[in-house]
């Protein structure tokens, strides 16, 4: 059951409004569930909301869930993904390859279990169970429905010897440790590396892969003494302060009193307002790596020129080649990663990343 | 004349609303002309409006000049900055020294002739003549006021042996030509670079200082013939291709057909989604800088995740260490550069700049 119009590796033909862009920056995608030749048709179980999309969601809707499920449905229904208008963010999915056309390059057969590393913001979207079974208190949603992956779609299947919600949240932000790991791999030296939100799930990968990938100093900041507690637990920093990302004096003070200015800086907070406060915790030559969806492209750019600060600031891509086996594997060599990931998989609370 | 409350080199003393962030971030500014001792007062001249402002402001008041002379005094008086709350962005201005403090590092004396290389964005100004004298034609605002500069701002004395409407077009941009300098001449080989935009401002420089910097092949790119008989007469590319930046597909197989993909692709239009399109004509292991204030982070992020692009992507940082002298000299040693800003600063409308 193939369709006859020309298609596209890039989802092209999936467009519908406006004509001509990419799938990611398109308002309207269709769902049709008649596959092209090169697709994928994968029967979902689960959406994994970007932390700053559920975050925004939450807050609109003060935690009510009924409006949080209407919000979500509503936004799918209308624009055949689940991309939030405001952040602009998706997340991913889970779920079982039901159909693949004859001439998808990903090698997935139906019946395989896989997770898509490719934004839900670029991914058409049909849902038919109305979220029944969320609550609204994870990113995590339980989910009936199908999605659509393209000719050059990431997807992998779930790894066995690791708990499925447990894979999934690993892979949601597998970006961050593998983009981390090769920035402070081609540092000079053994570069001190500032985690901003490291307590939080990217935050305490990228402090695992910046270990792994030679790091001389690793200084993870976090918000309270809650999530201080649990990075120390977890003996992923060789420093940990209490700072309020946001406040860029403050922040910038607590990182230097902790051996800073840092050579790398990696920002894992999904909150607005916390470029100018990585950009003063870098020292000069250094690099910031954004990958907060909250980040604001004019408030990085003209934040580091306010301050006359010779600073690289990287958009944090979330493919980086091997970046799912990577994560994978420093979550199965760091129990202190494992044990963070796991409270906060179970807790259905991720304040911090 | 100074105050006595403590300052900072940032300027922290002069955000009043939100409390602790650094002036770019700020909603609300103090113009007290008072000045604390290490800061300096300047008698603005002219404001050089950021080039995404402009376009925003024009489209808005649909070119009428009194709307927009309205707008810019009611964003000026509302926030003691000239920050487009709609783009967040800038731009910058010049005038002259009026008074030094006596702690200023800067090296300014009463009576020099500057522009400033901090954005408008975080500066605070004051507007005593209502911009009587702008026509709204273009973002070259003729404007009598003051403005702060504080401790760690950049300024720069304005060049004898130019224009100073000219020096200041050139200075305005003078980031994107230094960033660019140094990618393309640490990239190995004699890369590709694609400039997009390449008959602007921005994008002019940043084409001399690719070819300054090793360049293997140019490839410019401009919406219309008009544009590209405007770049063929300055001689700063190999190729030019005619596209419309914000068709990913037509883009990159633009530039395909003229050489690419890119190793390094410089975005330099001030239109909102070019992110695509420069991330599919970058070759794998390429880098996408961004110079646009139009640019969307997580479009970026997405986008390039969302077609399995490994490419690495630049938040274009207005502040490399001597890009004043770089860009002064680019323009010296360029008659095709300088012919393009004469020619744009006379027209007053830069469409692509």
């Amino acid at each position: 059951m193939t369709a006859s119009r020309p298609g596209s590796p890039l989802g092209l033909h999936r467009v519908l409004d406006p004509p001509g862009v990419l799938p990611q920056a398109a308002w309207r995608l269709d769902t049709a569930a008649t596959l092209w030749p090169d697709e994928v048709r994968v029967r979902v179980k689960r959406l994994n909301l970007d932390a700053a999309s559920f975050r925004q969601l939450r807050e609109a809707h003060q935690e009510d869930p009924a409006a949080m499920r209407a919000a979500v449905l509503d936004i799918v229904a209308t624009r055949g993904k689940m991309q939030n208008p405001v952040t602009g963010s998706g997340g991913m999915l889970s779920g079982v390859v039901e159909e693949a056309g004859p001439d998808s390059p990903l090698g997935l057969a139906p019946g395989d279990t896989i997770a898509t590393l490719v934004s839900l913001s670029l991914t058409p979207l049909a849902i038919i169970d109305g979220l029944a079974s969320w609550d609204g208190k994870s990113e995590q949603v339980p989910c009936d429905g199908y999605a659509i992956l393209f000719g050059r779609s990431i997807a992998t299947r779930l790894p066995d010897d690791l708990p499925a919600e447990l894979a999934l949240a690993i892979l949601d932000v597998c970006g961050a440790p593998a983009l981390t790991h090769r920035v402070v791999a081609a540092s000079p030296g053994t570069p001190v590396v500032a985690i901003i939100g490291a307590a939080g799930k990217s935050g305490s990968l990228a402090a695992a892969a910046a270990r792994h990938a030679g790091a001389g100093r690793i200084i993870g900041v976090v918000p309270h003494q809650q999530e201080a507690d649990l990075l120390a637990g977890a003996g992923l920093a060789d420093a940990i302060v209490i700072a309020d990302a946001r406040d860029p004096v403050r922040l910038s003070r607590a990182v230097a009193t902790a051996g800073g200015p840092a050579d790398v800086t990696v920002v894992c907070v999904d909150v607005p307002g916390c470029e100018g406060g990585a950009i003063l915790s870098t020292a000069q030559g250094g690099t910031v790596i954004f990958f907060s969806m909250a980040t604001s492209f004019t408030a990085a750019a003209l934040g580091a020129e306010g301050v006359a600060a010779d600073v690289t600031m990287l958009v944090g891509n979330g493919y980086v080649p091997g970046h799912a086996q990577l994560a994978l594997d420093l979550v199965r060599a760091e129990p202190g990663a494992r044990a963070i990931f796991e409270r906060r998989t179970v807790a259905h609370a991720d304040q911090a990343g």
